[in-house]
């Protein structure tokens, strides 16, 4: 990370050293139908900290591979990089920025010195914003233009300004204030804007309109369109729209009248951003601002572990190194994560941007190709139902490693039907504790269509139930999660210049569009032709 | 498929020359930006039929790659097998089984005798009754018991019946008939089964179970909440209930009497079986006997082009060689599926389920290990959001095909603002273009953290619109696209032992679970120490 490069991680004795052992691991000997009985495997395989249960004694490891696991972290440091975001370092090189989402939810009161100033009362003062507005909204003292109280927020947002504060939102939809309701309005696609605006009560209604630049096209195309119908139905845009923005931006101008303007911060990136304002301010209309710092508390407790707790105890620590041991050294290139408790059904939607989007790089903080892959492909369903769709492949095809994520205490008691001798919960439970068993043992058969080589790994998290502390927890599990894996490669999980190339080529199609809607006798045959063909299909093909 | 064995695809001429033909395609003169300049590439590289457009231009192939894939789909007579299939073959040869979906929405004249006996009169007798219900329910003549018409359908299904009906009714919302709501209770997960209780006016609500063996633990679990609901609402379940089942089981017995009972059929497998009654009862209640007909018609349409269309003009059997060519020579284990169309949110999990149940497996159908992989990852969110998520890893990290798929003619027509010139609907059009685009031909860049490496395959789909007919002819699309492909590896793309072990072991958790709810005294020490660590943390974990 500093200006001469440092040695590519697969140049390192310690990355070598696991290379050596990967063959250990692969014997038939070392199967995890074996592995699994070892005396003690659970107790040595498994952790405990900040509230949440890991257990990775399902995972292709045996002692050994988790002793130079460790070496490769000492090797990198990564335990002090960690430490380093968290104290200012601009740990994001190509954008010279900091990382600083630990910061957005920590109720420390040391000082965070940015250029000799304290960045800290800067949130503090955004969350006090945002809790003196939620009871503003709540006591009705704040009210639509026709003095209606507000019960629809809309958010309007896009990647990380809404994948997260929708996790969250779903996860903890059982603590929602029983009149408000919550509706994401992220793609640019007209039907996402059709179906909300045919559900919404627009005199009731408060439009939050995330986005750091304010020129995001798919959220700007959205705000336009809810402008508008605002309008059409007499209301006044001024008194219905609030916005989460960067100070100065176009949405943070006061020729541009909101009902309020909250500040996000160009040291927190979008993917990062669900315990800022980004999150802050729907989480905060819609479960109530206690509730959002609570989930901010869970958080901390879980980024205080990630950095004080030795590397061999330290969940999100040993869950990455876990992860590049899959990834680059047993070669897994996909990694499911299945919660069993459909309030995290957005789980999945988000750490696959959280993880995706930070961990897909070509090159390292150097410049330099890495040289192996980076990233893995993230997806997920919940189970059971991602049993009955493709663990059929999990089983007998292509294996991929997979989280599995239990909550011990389930929300909604007052159903107790039983079926087979057991509650639905049970049922649910009987297929977590079966399946990561079922995967790593496998079973012989005579029928080969029956065989199931086993071998497959897994790791099993369970939280004590879905309160706002164990959200909190598990989001910045995962950050935390993120970030070592980055720190391992010295790669860069705080840009994303991998989404530009396809940017600025839209942004010359829609100049085409733009000129034709204009000028009908504007012709596309300066465009390439393959464009050209898609332009003349949409413009010959829509019947107006 | 018949007695002895047939060679394996691996050992094929055919297959050995593609094998061959592979470097070629590595090279750096094939890369796509060049490929994809050549002349007349848009038109030699795709494919109209059945009203669907199928661009595969920037897959990396080039005339050689697919004379060679041809011959391969003629060594193993796969249009043949395709045939049969519809011609009550019974090509599920581990179950002793046919595969008849194309048949669930055959308006032809021919018969088709299994064991000498007719069955098309079943299928149309099945719909006439889902026809009479559907108007039954719609005009009040079938109430609820305590006389209020019906405007809540909840459909309790996993898996094959649950997925296939969800992708349909969401891709069709815009056609809902308006005073009906459908509900989807699949989890067992009871967070899924309060939620919808906390929703529906019981009065007013249909239960449709949906279970080929009535014996799924999930449904009957879920089944069981809602009749104990119901009851304990003072409602008759009698009046509340209708089956889709197969005939004489419990689902179908007089003695729980029910509002209606429709019969599947073993030989359509459930992930196949949306075109039955199992898509018919749900999708005819909620947007109408007709539109399901109209989506059924669709289906056949590509049903019947998947049929008799010469290979190379064949848009399933051309996307299930380019799938293979992706998979096993080109070594991609993942693809991607974005439709830049939020009603087509749920084709991802539907076709998760379809092709990775389908195709991943370990066997031939004369059970001898395959010995390349056979399916492969799917995964996939609606364009523009997935470029706002995982795209930087598409772009910049590790490669995976993509099926785009845009629709011409967008629903709400009604909302036209414009931003920078254009309406949403364009927008998102630009993206569409612009993205295939840029994977394909990349970007080089003195600054390598902006160097796009290009030669990312994808394939791009259009359809006119979201009719009921299109979403038919997408769907066959994708089943046709699923069985080619295992036709051409030789397994079983209709049976799904694999997760048959997962089954087994819950089954045994869930009895001592059930002994434990009998006898608080119970102690789980004769369990593996795993399984019984986990039962205890739940069991001690829960507070009641």
């Amino acid at each position: 990370m500093g200006k001469k490069p440092s040695s590519p991680v697969t140049d390192l004795p310690e990355w070598l050293s696991l290379k050596k052992h990967t063959p250990v691991i692969n014997r038939k000997n070392r199967h995890l139908k074996y592995l699994i009985t070892e005396k003690g495997r659970l107790e040595n395989f498994s952790l405990n900290g900040a509230g949440i249960f890991y257990d990775f004694s399902r995972q292709r490891v045996d002692a050994k591979t988790m002793s130079l696991l460790l070496n490769l972290a000492e090797a990198r440091k990564i335990k002090k990089q960690f430490k380093e975001m968290t104290e200012v370092k601009k740990v994001n090189n190509t954008e010279k920025r900091e990382a600083l989402h630990t910061a957005s939810r920590s109720f420390s009161n040391e000082p965070l010195l940015i250029n000799g100033k304290d960045v800290m009362p800067d949130f503090t003062s955004v969350r006090k914003k945002i809790k003196e507005f939620a009871s503003g909204i709540h006591t009705g003292e704040i009210k639509g233009s026709t003095g209606k109280t507000f019960e629809h927020i809309v958010v309007i947002g896009i990647g990380g300004s809404y994948l997260g504060p929708e996790f969250v939102a779903s996860a903890l939809k059982h603590l929602a204030l029983k009149k408000m309701k919550i509706h994401f309005l992220s793609n640019v696609d007209i039907n996402n804007f059709g179906e909300i605006a045919s559900v919404i009560d627009p005199e009731s209604t408060l439009w939050i309109v995330i986005s750091k630049s304010y020129t995001t096209s798919e959220t700007t195309a959205n705000t336009n369109q809810a402008y508008e119908f605002m309008m059409r139905k007499g209301l006044d845009p001024a008194k219905h729209f609030a916005t989460v923005t960067s100070k100065g931006s176009p949405g943070d101008d006061p020729s541009n009248p909101v009902v309020a303007s909250f500040h996000m911060f160009d040291f927190i990136g979008g993917r990062y951003s669900v315990t800022s304002a980004v999150g802050g301010v729907p989480l905060a209309l819609y479960l109530g601002y206690d509730v959002f710092e609570r989930f901010l508390k869970g958080a901390e407790e879980m980024d205080i572990h990630a950095k004080e707790t030795p590397p061999g105890a330290n969940l999100p620590l040993v869950a990455a190194l876990i992860s590049v041991w899959n990834n680059n050294f047993l070669r897994y290139p996909a990694q499911a994560i299945i919660p069993y408790s459909s309030p995290l059904s957005k789980l999945a939607p988000h750490i696959q941007q959280l993880n995706m989007e930070s961990n897909g790089k070509y090159v390292t903080c150097d410049g330099m190709p890495l040289g192996v892959p980076a990233g893995t492909i993230i997806f997920g369903e919940p189970g059971t139902n991602a049993q009955h769709s493709f663990f059929q492949l999990a089983h007998q095809g292509r294996p991929f490693p997979i989280d599995f994520i239990g909550v011990i205490n389930p929300c909604y008691e007052q159903y107790k039907s039983i079926s087979k001798g057991v509650t639905n919960h049970q049922e649910l439970w009987a297929n977590l504790i079966a399946q990561p068993a079922a995967l790593a043992a496998g079973k012989d058969d005579a029928d080969t269509a029956k065989y199931f080589p086993g071998n497959r790994p897994s790791s099993t998290i369970l939280l004590e139930d879905l309160s706002p502390e164990n959200i909190g927890r598990l989001l910045s599990f995962y950050e935390a999660k993120t970030v070592y894996e980055a720190f391992i490669w010295s790669i860069n999980p705080f840009d994303q210049f991998g989404v530009e190339l396809g940017k600025k080529l839209a942004s010359g199609i829609r100049s085409k569009m733009a000129e034709k809607n204009k000028n009908p006798d504007y012709s596309f045959k300066d465009a390439d032709p393959v464009t050209g063909f898609y332009l003349e299909k949409l413009f010959k093909g829509y019947k107006k």
